[in-house]
């Protein structure tokens, strides 16, 4: 079986070495030979808005899939033809741009923050006296850790913000004063099969995921979140893991986000779950079936940014699993994670330490 | 760091993959692009005999390793001079020849089945006077999975046995009416730490593995069975993965044999325990600290002989790990295995039935 996807970086490499031993070996499109992904899938240097570049790559692929939802609407039209892209270009279109996403969660009864279209400096003063402030105001499009946001926080940062900002489609959400953050890591087979891992508490620092910890065990959080993924997969007729970011207040559930693939607050269920969350994707799209989402331990994921640390370092803590995504150094940059299962504080807080990019 | 391999089959597939996030890539010598580590390591077409090519490849990596002990004795000698080779070469020398290996155990005052060794009919005459029968004759190198072996029941198997087994270098060995085998996975970094996986019970069949039960938990025998271990490893002053294979009779341990890698009946460790034998042994030969050997929960490992079970029947397990080696059907080859973890004796039963090679 082979699987094209669309990028070479971590998420890509992770489903390749997932893949490996079911025997589904995967394709990337890659802008260098050096990409993450590279030697555990095979690379091609096509831009993927080369029409006649990714019809020859599509040609060649059992089922097509990516690892970023921001794909440009030409590749979108010919991912569809193909009928091979899972999921679907339905959820693609309605995750790149937070204000379908938020509409479309609205008229499916799902909770979101307030939020209103932006779309010049009058639209945003309205936005800012509907939702009270603190707001925030975000890019509709391709924002992703912390970045295209501004937090307006007095009259005056409208100005500042605006100046940042305009040019692009926005959107004004009002700032929720969250308890904490979870995600649900959901996957639903092309046979329509479902299953749910149980919920991750994640824990960002600068708008950067930093630290996973699953399962986040509260029954009632985990079967509102099941409820709302059910409502989602049904809905865009979904076949593969979609991930949905949660704000927690109150005890309530309020969508942040939507991610129509793997995704970061996931990666601890390589060691932890019985099958990973890059196993089951790869299974969902070929409409094999599901693994268990069964946790087997308490895990940490502990995200490696701007830099490796020391490996020998890390492994002098004997549970530490090293995950190295191959990448160059930059400051905010994942670059890897460490995961442990059932280790004590101690030794987590040791490892974060050592993570730290200070 | 580049660890080159000698052999590009599935041991080479599975350490390959098992570094891959560790930063640790794997290059190994191969007889066929289409080899078992196409695709998750690098392929370097090189006849580990042409003394050049072999130079020349070695130069370029870190340390080297292989995946079987049956390496030609001018090879040896190549490896031995690049300081490269872990496990040593002297290991190497003891584990391909049966008698070497008997030998060396019974100067260690290590238990093993009585054996004598056999140059010519005469001497194979007096063997079987001394030994008793039933015995069994084996070729002193190559042999595997009960092949060149004779077993001899009476006196006119002894002509028959000469016949088809003269012509090489040959042992007796006195037939062990044992109760059970079980396996040691042992390691050893060459930083000097050691660790030792929980013992696992081994099922064969017509001399081919087909099931290993892991962790086998008896307090006195995991005792002796490390013990042993220990004073091998010291006594090679080994780096890696150290394989013990014993029999087992009234509760007391007899080495069978020894391999000087990962090994089948440790495929197990992959989901079973906290760190793979194939990482732990990566570690070991690269001198980084060892990742823990403890168990997460009771394995069972089903070896798929001559050909691969259907995919998605195998799958419809949903505790099933499938592990295609990307071989080619041929009857007794062993093309892939299939883990299971906390499974029920009739979820196991079901598989051992699908990768029945019939």
């Amino acid at each position: 079986m082979k699987v094209g996807i669309l990028g070479a970086g971590q998420l890509a490499r992770m489903m390749a070495l997932a893949g490996q031993p079911l025997g589904i070996s995967c394709h990337c499109t890659a802008n260098d030979a050096h990409d993450s992904a590279a030697g555990v899938a095979e690379l091609y240097p096509i831009n993927i808005e080369d029409a006649q570049a990714l019809e020859s790559f599509m040609s060649t692929m059992d089922v097509i899939t990516f690892e970023n939802e921001n794909i440009p609407d030409s590749t979108l039209n010919i991912l569809e033809k193909s009928g091979k892209i899972f999921p679907g270009t339905n959820a693609i279109r309605i995750a790149q741009d937070r204000l379908f996403e938020k509409t479309a969660m609205q008229d499916l009864a799902i909770s979101v923050t307030p939020f209103q279209a932006v779309n010049n400096e009058a639209d945003l003063q309205r936005a800012v006296e509907a939702l009270s402030l603190p707001c925030l105001i975000k890019t509709r499009c391709l924002g992703y850790d912390g970045k295209g946001q501004y937090l307006i926080r007095n009259h005056q940062d409208i100005t500042l913000a605006w100046e940042q900002l305009s040019g692009q489609s926005l959107i004004a959400e009002q700032f929720m004063h969250f308890d904490f953050e979870v995600s649900l890591i959901a996957v639903r087979s092309s046979n329509g099969e479902t299953a749910f891992y149980p919920l991750t508490h994640n824990i960002h620092r600068q708008g950067i995921l930093r630290q996973s910890i699953a399962p986040y065990e509260d029954i009632r959080l985990q079967q509102q979140a099941e409820k709302i993924a059910e409502t989602l997969l049904t809905h865009f007729d979904y076949s593969g893991v979609l991930t949905i970011e949660f704000f927690v207040k109150d005890q309530q559930l309020y969508v942040n986000e939507l991610a129509p693939r793997v995704h970061n607050s996931g990666h601890w269920t390589i060691e932890a779950a019985v099958s990973s969350q890059f196993e089951n994707h790869l299974r969902a799209i070929l409409g094999l079936p599901l693994g268990s989402t069964a946790a087997i331990g308490q895990a940490s994921m502990i995200n490696c940014i701007g830099s490796m640390p020391d490996l020998p370092t890390i492994l002098n803590h004997r549970q530490a699993h090293y995950h190295t995504y191959n990448k160059l150094p930059r400051p905010n940059r994942k670059v890897g994670h460490i995961t442990t299962v059932n280790a004590d504080k101690k030794v987590i807080d040791s490892l974060a330490n050592l993570c730290n990019d200070a």
